[in-house]
């Protein structure tokens, strides 16, 4: 599937991305050298916002250029061969339904996709209960817990649902309650509207898959705000339905590099912008040792990673402190290959929820069509995610394959053909993932500094996205809004 | 007082401080020309950690440079002239009992100190309060609240104490509670241990006064920390016996030039670091132009901005997201100066604590010794300094003066004979003060991350002390703590 992408390893894709996407057809050098150095905008980064930004400034027949720290693009969304002509995603990768935008988007690039394997029974692990019932098999959306503990699941859902459509997602600091929802963590909420120990850990692992962090390192305002921007609670966390809906053919880095093909030679790579001038009529950045110069430019990267940029002259003080308080959520992305998918065999969905870590949650992410190969996905979220970034990749695969070993049994482990991992707090262009967050007091502290240009430098980045903020949907509507700032003042 | 202290306003002062410390002796082109490029340790930022690091290397004959972004020494302490000789602080300025670092070496430089001003009746303003009770004078430390009131805040007092008894400040995240504490706003705990408007308010006041922060943004386990390094809440608050007890003739910066004098030539000036080369044995840095090589180095500046340098190899994702969650607090130090300190004649201190912003803290700020002129300092602190620091000058002006006319009389504005203020949200090189710091989910989730030394660079600031964290005081105790691992690891 992606073997026609025409794009070499050190071209878009990146080194050490798809080599299922290989065969040359632009080299980075040649696009570097043809990229033009006065446009109307500069855009910074070439993840979805970027590079949606810059598409959509060359639909209305302005000139830009995207400039991209790295050897590829995608952001966070990554390519990852695992041999035979298989790809994985090691970043972002579910679509799902509302994600209008980036639905749209795979249409209009010529790309498919195929549903999360759903088939069979999932899993449910609690470690507190007794012997056989530690491991429980149920199918559908609800496990298989103590029906007390999903009564107030389904009731914390609803009043989450119900709270969140107060916050408008476009200014959740103006919510009737936005102060109040504000002063205290997502935690605090939590113990106060639940009981048992089973619902709160249910709660927790949800908060853990959709923000990668604790429910104490989270406002309730920001919580409800992305439950808004989502569309509902369960948008969030389903896959049939939901946010992990579906999957895209050859590997969801797809998306960035058919729009990036779009949009040659006007994308250099391995050029990071460590400043920007702006503030005399113009904005002008220097890249991989080349200047340019614009009437206006996109940033479209996480707000941390935006505020280590130096900016001449520099940003305005609430501006700079916005940066200094949307850390980026913490999360391991792993994978174990195996020569078939072996769970489906025993009737298994390779979908996982469990109490006990590091991996809490797995997939199926076996390859689509022909592939007789199996993957199973697991996610090490949160504190955990934080502990094991430091660990060796042998401590990581070894900890991992106990985990898996844990819900599919000691084929999980013997099985396994290849085993592969990101933590995404380690690469130095993102810093983390899923994305940034706001811990309490910075939505009604900070409000419109999220998203209000500075001059002529405007925002973007899934973080200041107003539908589904954090997804790659979101990506994309924070770049078209940008760009649409950018026309509406050229 | 200042002026034997033989710098140039272009040397280790800095442009803009207080000509009263005026008279040429080390250039600085001479100092960064004589500095020596390979050293034991590079020291990255003059302010008092740095500054506290350098003289601990220096006293044990090892060879350093210290490298500051600005054009003078001393971070977020900062004289001002005020004209006719007078100096005042637009930064940090006190120092208080216990603090036996920054005491001890105020001493062994040959500075002095003298008693803030506190003869004479305190204000205490509280706007729902009916006609003249609005506006009440008294004595000592405790305001005139409702008593009820009273007796919240003297319990809320108590039982921050006992709670912060159990947090060890070298490692909050170990305390018996840890995570329950750092699950929950100050405003959450805040809010569930009293119960009466006022008393939150005088609640929130103290807190606004000592992190520049709004009780919503702050971990509650982050503030029993900051309690238990200082020795106690009313060490924090109070004026005699507490932390702004006493202030430094000359000017707080004093101790800083000072101290940099001492360590000519090796203070260079307008070097700012963008990126730390290590990891092979040495730590190499490029600043204004010129390489530095040593042994180790030791960044002494606040997280949020030690993860703006680029490190090569990078940081491990642990740091570097650390540094993404340690925010600095939002304040605008304002002074209003008059010919005469017109409030003592009326018997006033200058001292008053108030419900209604955008000033509700103020100080008799006047000179010492014989200067007749007079000296109101006001606080614009928390989400007030968020929504001032975009404001102009002069809106800020008129802000601040209508607040002190509420307090003061008339003649606190007509008799202004000159205004200063400034928002450390502003200052490049600072980026927020008092202070940064921990939101819940920080502590306990990044817990040795703060201090713990990433290869050959070690981290110091008042923001790593374990003592007086976010004071003067800690900031020696840093740079001193930092200072140690690197002379026992030479």
């Amino acid at each position: 599937m992606a073997r026609d992408e025409g794009l070499t390893r050190r071209g878009l894709i990146g080194a050490g991305a798809a080599s299922g996407a290989g065969i040359v057809a632009a080299r980075l050098p040649e696009a570097a050298e043809a990229a033009p150095r006065k446009v109307d905008a500069i855009v910074i980064g070439a993840g979805l916002a970027g590079l949606a930004a810059a598409d959509a400034l060359r639909s209305e027949g302005r000139s830009f250029v995207v400039l991209e720290a790295r050897d590829r693009v995608g952001g966070r969304t990554q390519n990852r061969s695992i041999g035979k002509g298989d790809v994985v995603e090691i970043g972002g990768q579910w679509v799902g339904p509302t994600q209008d935008r980036v639905l749209g988007l795979i249409d209009d690039l010529g790309l498919e996709t195929f549903p999360t394997f759903i088939d069979g029974d999932n899993l449910y692990f609690r470690s507190a209960n007794p012997g056989p019932l530690q491991l429980q098999r149920y199918t559908g959306t609800i496990p298989p817990a103590n029906p007390v503990a999903l009564g107030e699941v389904q009731l914390t859902i609803t009043q989450l649902d119900s709270m969140a459509a107060e916050v408008p997602p476009e200014a959740p600091w103006d919510a009737p309650n936005a102060v109040e929802w504000d002063s205290q963590t997502f935690e605090t909420w939590k113990q106060a509207n639940t009981a048992s120990d089973e619902a709160r850990d249910l709660v927790d692992l949800a908060i853990q898959a959709v923000f990668a962090a604790e429910p104490r390192d989270l406002s309730l305002l920001h919580v409800l705000f992305y439950i808004a921007a989502a569309g509902g609670f369960n948008r969030l966390i389903d896959t049939a339905g939901g946010a992990q809906e579906r999957r895209i053919v050859g590997g969801s880095q797809l998306i960035a590099i058919r729009l990036a093909k779009r949009l040659r030679p006007n994308v250099v790579l391995k050029a990071p912008v460590r400043s920007i001038r702006h503030g005399d009529g113009l904005v002008r950045v220097r890249a991989a040792g080349k200047e340019y110069e614009a009437k206006r430019a996109i940033v479209s990267i996480p707000p941390t990673l935006a505020g280590r940029i130096r900016y001449s002259p520099a940003l305005p003080g609430g501006r700079d402190q916005l940066t200094q308080r949307v850390p980026m959520g913490s999360v391991i992305k792993c994978m174990a290959v195996y020569d078939e998918p072996f769970w489906r065999a025993e009737g298994l969905s390779g979908m996982t929820t469990s109490d006990t870590g590091p991996v809490k949650l797995t997939y199926d992410n076996s390859p689509p069509g022909d592939s007789p190969r199996g993957v199973l996905l697991g996610f090490i979220e949160g504190q955990e995610a934080r502990e094991f970034t430091s660990a060796s990749k042998a401590e990581r695969r070894e900890a991992v394959l106990t985990s898996l070993e844990r819900y599919f049994g000691a084929q999980a482990r013997t099985g396994v053909k290849k085993y592969l991992d990101k933590s995404w707090a380690e690469e130095v262009w993102t810093r983390g993932c899923y994305v940034g967050y706001a811990p309490p007091g910075v939505l009604v502290g900070y409000r419109e500094a999220l998203r209000e240009p500075v001059g002529r430098i405007h925002w973007a980045g899934t973080e200041t996205a107003t539908v589904w903020n954090g997804y790659l949907d979101g990506a994309i509507e924070s770049g078209r809004r940008a760009a649409a700032e950018v026309l509406a003042a050229l």
